[in-house]
């Protein structure tokens, strides 16, 4: 059984993270988003909050599941006895970072394979970052983010 | 009539971004140059510093003016009901997170057309990040910024 | 009234294509889609049938005219007392020798200015180039020509 | 059952093709090396030549094949209902070209899935056109293809 | 004679950062290994553990010193007359804003000279950035640094 | 002494080539502009007359000679013992072959060093290709090519 990890902060999860996130459940027989748990960054949504949007947004998918870990990628991989990566590619800004991070993880744990999926190209333009300063400003997301996500968003707005 | 925003942080205006203008103002009717402001960011010149020192820059100009604005770029677009961005294009750096931008900003606002001009090769070096660097430890920076900035700099560093 | 001329093969003229004449024809009072007749490189379609394609694509703009050039562009600009250029720039691939070109070009002839328009995210992936290798081996290229270009290769197909 | 076609000229194939088919044959059921036969490009090796080579290459893996194919690629995936695609990406060079194809072929058939691997840090210099220079003035590439691949280029120079 | 100055923060210093230091001791007469000391960022070695860290990793060369400097590395050049600078270029993720560096620095200092050597294929994944972030989780960072830095880290470790 | 080689097809030299070329002369003893001969490419100026444009436009400088080889450069380099060689970056195009080909003639000759410079940010629009376009349709390179080239181009153009 080949079981892939689909690991991001996703602080939210976009609509371009739920693409590679289907894409990646029709390659891999199981797929786990793991939230990686920075407690030296703020975040605008809580892990808790975070999983709880990303189980909503996968419940369509039968062979998907959430998890969160601390530290290092590597470590965490390695602990769980898990060696496929998936990470998504966008037009373009996330290829420097991601070639360097794939070699340095190779390095660190040369069991480990990483998969790159292209983003689709209607959700290339989509960062997390950006949705973090439009949703500061009160600007519309609903294009840009599955719709539990969208609906967290309308609360805090109300909130 | 055609009016075009030239947005941007302008702490302080470059002889890059005066290029991009003065070729702006032939292009279009009108071009007003915004400035971005994030009060959130530690800025090395006032707002008003800034508008002042921009209004002296273009003051041989007709049909530049300056204004300001807070939080989306799109929100102010609209609430004015300006529709064309222009965007100075650096060699290669700007690019990416312009492509992003630009892209993002269309979603949020359709009606916007942005408009990119290469940036003339002899200022392609210059960015205000390094400028503010330089100012920082006393270097001369006579050659990158328009004469009204250089003389409020030298004042800083008599200051 | 600003006149910007659009230049290009045009073998064959793209959705992408067609989606940047429409932005410009928003922004100039006149657009000229130029031509470029390079003797020296085999086309697919001969100049007049690609004048004809353009023509009818843009039938629904006032203010765009279709016209051809053999040559230098600047010399072509300089002979018509052209002075504003618009290029398409896809996500990434263009922009090297776009920005090449177009430093080349005002060296070449100081008054022209060039204009660049992201291409629409979802027509980025369409080049020519791509879509006469499709045309070749018989694929079907309906979603990225206009239906006056597709009716062609329909016949051509049958021819 | 998992099936993933490795498309390419591999004129000749190279350590760096190898390395992405070893690694594909361990996250897929079976890697099929698809050789692209364009009659129209000139060839170093016959298809013939490039099959033997490409089998003894890849004698060790029990879960890779290899076919040939003319045409475009997605009509050959389409007919043989495959619908996984495996591509190296190295450093840089190839990134443009394959998000450009890649977005492409999933127009043409929107079925496929396309799974990139980055090359391993040590090929990724390596590139068939060069190796292809390098042949043609009588250099060493012992350390950039396979054993069976030198002997034959060995038997070549004798020749 | 030829005296280069090879310049950076080194916190720590690399596999390749010590690669290009021993081909920069090749090509020119003097190698000066410089510490800019950028008191305003928070490091993880002390400059003094820096500086002992870098002398025992080039003791075996003759013609490499250890400097350190603050402020501008142009005033720096200028103050001991320097003129030549040795940078490493890694696969692509420095090219940007080295030149935009580079440009500047010249346009600061005139005489200056600046050197790229391209880093070596195999420490080209390696970024102090990186290791900060492994030696933060306790990873193993053996394969990346000098021994010298390796045995510190191991204190660190431990302490 | 160090020698290093300035290789390149010089078709015909520019004023960026001849820039690298004095700051060359300033970094080593020698510096060796070697003109690589490709008998199978159309150039517009013979081997001879490139020669002579270079020796021309090199008077000025002591340590300065012109040869010129076919086939590999590293073979030309081991023949001849050279161990140093000097390329140009361009703002950005030449980024990516040029670092592939660094990698490959390493892997073919250990004992080489690639030195880069970056080309004067004022000629780094300026390629032989882009002139060559230029030339064939009689538009003026005299700002692009050093004097000795323009005039022979003058007398072609009368010839």
């Amino acid at each position: 059984m080949k079981t892939a990890v689909y690991p991001g902060s996703f602080d939210p999860i976009t609509k371009g993270h739920l693409d590679i996130i289907e894409r990646g459940a029709k390659l891999f027989d199981k797929v786990i988003v793991s939230i990686l748990v920075n407690t030296s960054k703020v975040s605008v949504f809580s892990v808790e909050e975070r999983i709880k949007m990303i189980q909503e947004s996968v419940s369509h998918l039968d062979n998907v599941e959430v998890e969160y870990f601390e530290g290092l990628l590597v470590h965490y991989m390695e602990a769980n006895n898990y060696q496929i990566i998936i990470r998504g590619l966008r037009a373009f800004a996330d290829f420097e970072s991601e070639f360097q991070m794939a070699s340095m993880n190779k390095k660190l744990y040369s069991d480990i394979e990483i998969v790159f999926l292209m983003t689709n190209i209607n959700y290339s333009y989509i960062s997390s970052t950006l949705i973090r300063e439009i949703i500061k400003f009160g600007g519309n997301v609903q294009e840009m983010v599955p719709p539990s996500v969208y609906e967290r968003i309308i609360e805090m707005y109300r909130g």
